[in-house]
């Protein structure tokens, strides 16, 4: 996509710290990171999010992630790894090129991912309900 | 696994709000919901994290996600979707059975999911090559 920054990154017009690349998958650090090694996973075609990845490159994408993820472990010697994938700007979604984030994760980096709230009673099978509706449709 | 909370769930020892069943992953919701609507997707087997996922499994698994996803973003008429897995202890995992957060996200909801932090010169390409090593073992 013309005025994609990731698809721009993947033709060479911009740089990256490259991490791992195959025939789908191409993987660079974050400028950003959490912490050093922050790797972002991208499919080489041009999709928005989660819903809009094919099966088959997803399928590819998730074992990528799975070889790099224990790569950046290795590589920057951290105790855990979070995976995030964000969809849609209200998400926190920045570059309109689907992405998973390789955070690795060291004892008291003070990392807060959410949180956490309840359910009034009988709230939460009426939500459940809701779900479940549209996987059946 | 015997004292694995999720296998409980599996085997139906423990209720759960059940969102998506097939012969390879189970879907409910999380009692303690960012938003309402907030689901984890598991595999049956039991593994602990990413790493230990066979890689078919896995794909069973990311495909799951992805089609629960669109159902719950329908479900809870949120505006996006964030995904999270949390691999170790250290990155906040509470339940050793590797799980798939799906997290239905709504415009202002203010979760911020991570401070970024930057590189010095030249460190980014270090922290790159560290990596990159264990890619090519």
């Amino acid at each position: 996509m013309e005025d994609c920054i990731f698809c721009k990154i993947i033709k060479g017009e911009i740089p990256c710290s490259k991490v791992y690349e195959d025939s789908n998958v191409l993987a660079f650090l974050d400028i950003g990171p959490v912490n050093h090694g922050h790797t972002l996973v991208i499919p080489k075609e041009h999709h928005k999010e989660l819903k809009d990845i094919p099966d088959e490159l997803l399928k590819n994408v998730i074992v990528a992630v799975k070889k790099i993820s224990s790569a950046v472990k290795s590589g920057v010697s951290c105790d855990g790894i979070s995976l995030n994938m964000s969809n849609g700007e209200e998400a926190g979604q920045v570059v309109p090129h689907a992405h998973v984030h390789i955070i690795p994760r060291v004892k008291g980096d003070g990392l807060k991912l959410w949180p956490q709230n309840t359910y009034e009673d009988g709230e939460m099978d009426k939500v459940c309900g809701k779900i479940v509706t549209f996987l059946n449709e």
